[in-house]
């Protein structure tokens, strides 16, 4: 890994300038997702144009258990107020009846610039749009391995032509561990500069087949056990997968055919590479019991070896 | 668990004389499949009838990398005659296209039964043939957990008015420890006794979705690494699972759709119940490493936390 030695305050000070100078009086808005990249975008854009910069928080009806309301709570405590948007009818219907990985993305995608976030730009009446893209997303998808909902730019769209405003991207020099280090800095709240990295098209990344709302329901409690279990493990990033396959099982001394779900836990610095962490077997062992015993329908759990490459960190 | 203690000598020996005297003058046939169970009964059914046992393997096209020439070797060792049988068409083209579980099991039970098995006992003129039913066949089957390929009578099929035949079971009073501890009583070679279990379907039952010679080819590689691996980990069975879902990956810097292998491995004395067994973490990453590295189109590897119950030991 490169090592750089980076300025935070000069970073800071370079990008609340240059959003000045650009948004200039206009108003700008922009989506918080709650991950550290769109957190640190709300902050900084916070900081250079105050209540010219509108902050929407869309329930996509993707996200953690009651991950809406705690992000919109945590940035209400820094003075930052944030609209909560339920567009959750509009994704799930967007989703419906989609397996194919690349679909789903761009349904997600689609669902969330040209339907929802489009509505919201127009009805603001904001010129300007701020994205937390990062680096490390514009390689990936420059070399064709991700495919990312927040750099049409790099794509070479034209967001003006294509969705009707323009896009700023402060983070687009940094990679995940500069991003962090900006946000200690700014000394975020640790849940904002912590936070383990959550995609964009949320636990639709995690579930292989179609989303429905009670698949996404199966994979939100496995998520909610995963993440109480390793939140003090120390490891860049851990989730939970909720497989289509399903596996022949016993219980009550009956045949059934269960769901199957995927732990993946890694250690990374900046998701460019990771391999998976080395869990004590308890741990494994309890998360497991956890999963099979308190999550319905689910008869399997599975631990992720992979390391990325050739694997990627999500599955789809 | 019971602990019965069992007299060795004398279930030889009331074997031996049972299967002489419900036989008599007749001639026998039985199928080798290789495993403990159907290894200890070829023992028997040749010390109690000699030449008027016959013997055959059936290559079903879902055995192990060298599998039945390896069988049909050791047993030529002990002196005892067994006819290796090509029926890989029969059996790829009966699972062609199918996808359930149910159905896959259904249809290696009707070849191996209806058509090949069968078709030799017929042409053989054989009147009686010997099966290697044990206690925990019986008992998962009448529970309906486990649809076994070779207890027609239990399931009140009449063998007779089925397939034309009459079917001896002389192991079914024993689980799967007494069956080793006769083999080892007898003192046949560690490669039997000692032989992880492996199912009546083989690697059918290590397939999630349809079985094709390719798909099986990759199961069958992964299957060899795995047993080369933990074959001295004095696991009570391991495996190789290949999934039908596909994963996300990226290789040579370009994003791919890659299979999924599951290893499983297990301590169990009986196979009614089991455990996951704690692997060292380096074995794992080796594992894995092989895995993602010697076969084509893989680039996952999971390890199963699951115990027994709620899952079973195979996925099919």
């Amino acid at each position: 890994m490169e090592v750089v030695t980076m300025d935070c305050k000069k970073f800071v000070e370079e990008q609340i300038s240059q959003i000045k100078q650009t948004v200039g009086d206009a108003t700008a808005i922009n989506a918080l997702s709650g991950g550290v990249d769109s957190s640190l975008v709300t902050v900084l854009g916070h900081r250079a144009l105050a209540e010219q910069l509108k902050t929407v928080f869309v329930d996509n009806a993707l996200m953690r258990q009651g991950e809406p309301q705690r992000v919109v709570n945590t940035f209400a405590d820094m003075g930052i107020p944030v609209e909560l948007v339920d567009a959750r009818e509009e994704f799930l219907s967007a989703l419906a009846g989609l397996t194919d990985p690349e679909e789903k993305r761009q349904a997600v995608t689609n669902t969330f610039y040209e339907k929802v976030f489009g509505r919201l730009v127009r009805e603001s009446g904001a010129k300007f749009l701020l994205h937390g893209t990062i680096l490390t997303d514009i390689e990936e998808t420059i070399a064709g391995i991700k495919r990312q909902h927040n750099i049409l730019a790099q794509l070479g769209i034209d967001p003006e032509e294509a969705y009707g405003y323009s896009v700023l991207e402060p983070l687009k020099t940094l990679r995940k561990d500069g991003v962090r280090e900006v946000c200690e800095f700014l000394e975020l709240p640790a849940e904002i500069s912590q936070r383990i990295p959550f995609p964009g098209p949320a636990l639709a990344t995690r579930i292989v087949g179609e989303v429905t709302r009670q698949r996404l329901d199966t994979v939100r409690a496995a998520t909610e056990i995963v993440e109480e279990e390793l939140k003090d493990s120390g490891a860049f990033q851990y989730m939970a997968v909720l497989l289509n396959d399903r596996a022949t099982g016993i219980r009550d001394n009956k045949r059934e055919f269960g769901q199957i779900i995927v732990v993946r836990c890694i250690e990374s610095t900046d998701a460019r590479t990771a391999t998976a962490t080395e869990l004590p077997w308890d741990k494994l062992q309890r998360i497991c019991e956890r999963i099979i015993n308190e999550i319905e329908d689910v008869n399997r759990c599975l631990y992720d070896l992979t390391p990325k490459p050739p694997a990627t960190v999500e599955y789809i």
